[in-house]
């Protein structure tokens, strides 16, 4: 029974007050006991009790002594981010980024390998476990010290129950039990969410959207979609699908886009758009140096369009200002209708350099009404390609701390009621 | 000393775990001391505490005695909504709705009288406050049992400050300091915002949205705009103008909106784009139905479209289908982007029929992703005319609460250590 409980309680176990308080504490560089009473409205008796749980849970440390106000001098602690470690893996089409943070996000290790989604959840999720282990055996950390699991995947998922849901490019991954492959190897908890949502947690704890309570990430590449941080919190919808701003109409005269539809974002503005466009212009004799680009290697990308806007071709110059002013005109919409302070643009798409950036600013600011755009920022991801894995890892620790204090809460009180921790 | 703080803290005074453990007592019937120990984490000493100061403070009461588990039979206690009092004012543009409700939002008196915003604040906030002293002797309330003063004005707020911002159809208000006109009479907080967030918190509390955490009210008159639920709470954006739809682009060919850009969803589908196709139809010889409805009133109103089309004109059912299919493509957007499981439909057009309704959904759901759309409902409200003053009885209640837990947090531990209630 008691190893039972050691092993669901495991690594920690901490009551809802205990989440909250520890939920202040991670954000502040050292605090005494009587900053604690005055933020949450405990009483001292209270407060000292969560402070020994957070340290016999080793999650706070005693730093070093305040000054006194008269009586002795007030202890001081810290959060001692050491304390667990997590795991963040961020898949994306042909690639995944795989890291082992500290509880404050910080990477020890992290390394992007080529994975090709299309091979299936066992190989693909088994070629991650094997850089997990080898990380973890580098840094002589044990399973047990891992807090929790973050995992992102480039498709749309039901977060409840962190399966993947009809995932258009992700065949063999419909309905996967993501989390229960890491079962053998962790008992820790695992949390699945798509590639965005989880790229706009990293922007918001280490990146560009650091202390913004109301962004949007919008990541631009092979498809285009985003990721909502709402009153400071990720907000995923009635159905987890909040923020496909990729199949919103953006030119009623638009090609029929792969979900059906005609003039969605993405078909019109995404990278394979911009490839059409500047394949058309090279063969059709527009473009000198997107021609040379073709025949030297046989197609184009995203970012050779980048490159000859850049050298002044006007061919890519004018395919980088339509797909600017497309995915601008739709911001400017969703600005109208969610009045955020921030927008942070990242994505493959995002590095063909800045007149797309000038572009969208310049779209946005004009379309969208100036009581909303006094005093919004459009910038671009300050993670790049680690945000992923980064989110993966903030994701990990704030939902297993939200699910302990949730989900252990009765087994706490029954280990309580017993008179010992199991 | 005293006194001054008896004024301050009058006429409820609670700390933050007090308004937490309230808050969750009043949406329950009936509730133990072991219920509030269970659903907070809080010590049974705490817990007692708490309870004994909402019994002081009138706002829970025993109600009867539970089932015994073998012990006493527990104490039940409920939540006692008659409290206390609060004040809701609706202004839209030529009409206002006041209402004393208890603190659920049951209306006590309800009252519509027609005054025109364009009067300015002071004329039209003397008139409100003459009906509302005439509201509390009829009821004999004593001013002192009024909890807060919710006010909800037809033009952009700055909730924080309560001031209305350049708001367009209101001349003489910008800046306006709302909450300073009723300070002679009441010692309670007034907050104000703009008339749809105050109809979705009617909406949320007692009509189409009730325990719907993520939806929509969207109102469609003169203007149009919407009001967000996210995750059970307003959603007011970085500024506090969120939910603007009425500027975003529904149309390129469309004509110029007021707001200086070009075919904005206001400027083709509200009621003046609606009235203004049915007079050219009229006057051009169209419809002769709605020629006679010209010729004997001198204009038409949105109102009379929708007469027109239920009698079978199909003049009047291209314009509402036209006006429909632009609202349910900014909606299809708008659902794309923030997966709501509701939408309600408001606001004087919305009672144009029928058909108005039909064809928002047609479009909704032929242009979202089918996964935002699998449970989503698109209803039309179920407060009418009454959303706003009982949105903004709610919006006193709730912010009240959460302001008496942040603001008299010192100065009830300033009491408590003086040994007094002041």
């Amino acid at each position: 029974m008691d190893n039972h409980y050691r092993k669901i309680l495991n690594p920690i176990s901490l009551d809802q007050v205990e989440v909250r308080v520890l939920q202040l504490l991670r954000h502040r560089p050292f605090f005494s006991r009587a900053d604690i009473v005055d933020a949450t409205g405990l009483s001292r008796a209270r407060v000292s009790q969560v402070l020994t749980v957070l340290h016999r849970n080793n999650l706070i440390a005693p730093c070093k002594t305040g000054e006194s106000t008269g009586g002795r001098p007030p202890m001081l602690f810290s959060f001692n981010k050491q304390a667990r470690y997590v795991i963040g893996m961020d898949f994306g089409a042909t690639a995944c980024r795989i890291g082992i943070t500290n509880l404050a996000g910080e990477p020890l290790s992290l390394r992007e390998e080529a994975l090709d989604i299309k091979l299936g959840p066992e190989l693909v999720l088994s070629q991650a476990l094997t850089t997990v282990r080898d990380f973890l055996r580098q840094q002589e950390i044990r399973h047990d010290s891992i807090l929790g699991i973050g995992v992102g995947v480039p498709g749309p998922v039901e977060f409840l129950t962190g399966r993947p849901i009809s995932p258009p490019i992700m065949p063999g991954w419909d309905g996967c039990q993501v989390a229960e492959f890491f079962r053998k190897d962790f008992a820790c908890p695992v949390f699945v969410d798509n590639d965005v949502n989880v790229m706009a947690l990293g922007e918001q704890w280490a990146g560009a959207g650091q202390g913004v309570d109301n962004f949007i990430f919008i990541k631009i590449g092979t498809g285009i979609g985003a990721g909502l941080i709402c009153n400071g919190h990720i907000y995923r919808g009635a159905q987890g699908c909040a923020g496909d701003v990729g199949h919103i109409m953006a030119d009623a005269s638009g090609p029929r886009c792969n979900c059906g539809n005609v003039g969605c974002l993405e078909a019109v503005a995404a990278a394979p758009a911009m490839v059409r466009q500047a394949t058309a212009a090279a063969q059709e004799g527009r473009s000198a140096m997107l021609a040379d680009l073709l025949a030297s290697r046989g197609h184009l990308a995203a970012v050779d369009v980048g490159r000859a806007a850049v050298e002044g071709d006007q061919s890519a110059m004018d395919i980088i200002r339509h797909s600017g002013r497309l995915i601008g005109q739709v911001l400017a919409g969703v600005v109208n209708f969610f009045n955020p302070s921030l927008i942070v643009i990242g994505g493959g798409v995002s590095r063909v350099g800045h007149l797309l950036l000038a572009t969208i600013r310049e779209t946005v600011y004009s379309r969208s009404l100036s009581l909303s755009t006094g005093s919004l920022s459009i910038a671009t991801s300050a993670l790049g390609n680690q945000a992923g894995v980064i989110g993966c890892s903030m994701m990990a620790i704030e939902e297993t701390l939200a699910s302990s204090a949730i989900t252990h809460e009765r087994l706490s009180t029954i280990l309580v009621r017993n008179g010992g921790e199991g």
